[in-house]
């Protein structure tokens, strides 16, 4: 299941034009990182779309695209802007809609202005904003947090990839400049209102019956790495009474995140574990452990990492293990504006769309501008419910009502 | 700790132009993989080794090497011979002392006769096997299970590292010939006796107050791969109900694998997982573990593994995630013959060392010979009692023991 495969593709020239970059033929998985040649072929694709649109296309000082349709009588280029757009960066064999459907969307929905003859009185940008998925640097929303100065450049250049390639050196080496990252306030003092357009990544809408819906609310959630130290030793020779095995206060703490997010209505997940050295043959001397959790709010947000931390203390002191932990980010709660949210709603139904309201778990870079200016978030109904995944699975049919819909509420704010 | 910290060195040139092959300077671990430029390191030092001593030294077809001291009047120049020696590879981040105290001490223990005026009247064989750690290619002891014939020439060369580098292709990169590996009855048939020195990977000896021991046993053991498939998914969106984790499941594997080792007086470790893809905001596809297993005997061994295979199916079940297993390797219980175990005491008793005999979870290539060819093993005392790990660590003193154990072997077997 892929977004080439079963339910057929979305037949968008555009669309089939940014398939096949990044993209496992194996398993349908997509691995778009930043600053990569796979990232690159992605900002050219983004570069090619705008100029197809006579867009004026710029990138900024922190890796973000922007494509800009401005109003014919405009005196300062960019003010009081309707920008819109998403990220085009994936996780490591992740689906072809997280992401890309914002930005290709928001292209798609300025055809639909300029096929009815509409012209903006507001500027309108289509942004895609760089490292959404964290999963290069490990920090997510990294471009759209460095533009509004919630990450700074210093933090941001402390980060490195796997590999130990700073972030620095990985935009130099893909020709930009990082030398003038960081918060730029004039940049966003333009922004009027931020839409992103995004595929839903649970299944809500599907059981509502709807083909679009609006955020009305970003959980707040963050990633803590959690290491146990015990000690390497000879897994045929080492009584068990002598063991530190990081492994066992690992298994325990995974099993105790689980409880706790079900008895909190939360989430909690050990996705990413990494064994130090990693043989068979040997008890691991470290176990690397990354939590990622969740909640509809700080209070049990809070209440579930304590728990997890507390339940990894616990086990570590009775496998004689060290553990510390250190949190890699932490998103607050985001609701989206209230009369925004209703102006939203009452621009899709002048187009025939009910659009309920919805909030979700995933992290946005709608949630980091929220903190800026006035955001809001259209989320198209997937098929599967399953996200970061090569099953993510957005119809044909839905990824139209979401052009549609974006069509209408950028007529609504940038025509009017 | 390390082989060149706390306690000292131990002295002799010939362990001193080792010590630098394959070491990482920050941990004082080692990584000497077979067929790599350090694993080709070892060889060339061992060639060094035999040349200084006036030993005749070749590389047979399975990547092991010899160096033989012959009689002066000898016929069949290998017909009955006493052969010793261990391995030279180490795990990843091991200790300097797991393997290489064996090929060493032989050396040594060959200068001791030498010094001693005294001649074998049998040939006197120094070996190094290959991959005996099996950490490049996932079957420990290979090099001596090709020799006597336990793994098939086309099982070895279906072998793959975790680069994909098959068996056959690393060996000839190394300059060897894997055209002709596999069993060599011919060879194994001139070998007399076979005794392996190792450094004890426990704590038995320093428990005893005993410099060195004598092998009584090696518990069977083996290896089994464990795989869980479940569903990747987005950690943020996706509610716990509608999960297939297969981290969950491996956690709750690992700790039943201790308790039912614990209830069996056996031996489980998990010290490799692999979590896939490994992103931490998205739940894992599939999670690839490694069971190491050991018992006293084959009863106990089984009803382990069946514990733990039984663990991992009914928690696979519980979270909706598919589970499959096979046993990469395999050693049974391998007894070292008694009355050969007496005369090497005896030997050990007239140069007034008493050496008390032990049993070991970990698995040798005497253990591999000993189905072919009467074995022998002596231990050294390590002061940690650790080992596959930096802290390994055997005092100088005890070092000097077992050569002068060794030789002593080596004179009642080969110069009588």
């Amino acid at each position: 299941m892929n977004p080439a495969g079963q339910g057929g593709t979305w037949d968008r020239p555009l669309w089939r034009s940014l398939l096949p970059i990044g993209r496992d033929e194996r398993t349908g998985g997509y691995r778009r990182f930043s600053f990569t040649p796979e990232g690159q072929a992605c900002r050219d694709w983004f570069l090619v779309a705008a100029a197809e649109r006579g867009l004026f296309a710029e990138a900024d000082q922190n890796g973000n695209l922007w494509a800009w349709w401005r109003p014919a009588a405009a005196t300062d280029a960019e003010a009081g802007a309707i920008v819109t757009g998403s990220h085009l960066d994936s996780v490591p064999d992740g689906g072809g809609f997280d992401g890309p459907l914002g930005v290709a969307s928001a292209f798609l929905a300025i055809d639909v202005l300029a096929e009815r003859g509409l012209a903006p009185v507001r500027p309108i940008g289509v942004v895609a904003f760089a490292e959404e998925e964290g999963a290069r640097f490990g920090t997510a929303c990294l471009g759209s947090r460095l533009l509004t100065g919630a990450v700074t450049p210093d933090a941001a250049l402390a980060l490195a990839d796997e590999e130990g390639v700073r972030l620095g050196d990985a935009m130099a080496a893909a020709g930009l400049s990082p030398q003038a990252i960081g918060a730029d306030p004039l940049r966003v003092g333009r922004i009027a209102l931020f839409v992103e357009l995004h595929i839903e990544q649970g299944s809500a809408l599907a059981g509502l019956g709807a083909a679009v819906g609006v955020g009305s609310s970003i959980w707040p959630h963050g990633r803590w790495r959690i290491d146990f130290t015990g000690r390497a030793d000879h897994a045929g020779t080492t009584r068990l009474a002598d063991r530190r095995d990081p492994m066992l206060a690992y298994a325990a703490t995974v099993l105790e995140a689980r409880v706790a997010a079900a008895e909190l209505a939360a989430l909690a997940t050990f996705g990413k574990v990494v064994a130090i050295p990693g043989a068979s043959n040997a008890i691991a001397s470290a176990v690397h452990a990354w939590l990622d959790a969740r909640a509809p709010d700080g209070g049990r947000l809070s209440a579930l990492v304590d728990r997890v931390i507390g339940a990894a203390e616990q086990a570590a002191m009775e496998q004689g293990v060290q553990v510390s932990h250190r949190r890699e980010s932490f998103s607050p709660l985001v609701k989206f504006d209230a009369a925004l949210r209703g102006q939203v709603v009452a621009a899709l139904r002048t187009m025939g769309l009910t659009a309920p309201e919805l909030g979700t778990g995933a992290g946005h870079d709608a949630g980091v501008l929220a903190a800026a200016v006035p955001s809001a978030m259209l989320f198209v109904r997937n098929r599967t419910g399953v996200s970061h995944s090569p099953a993510e699975h957005a119809e044909p049919a839905d990824c139209e009502a979401g052009v549609a819909a974006l069509a209408a509420v950028l007529e609504e704010f940038a025509c009017r």
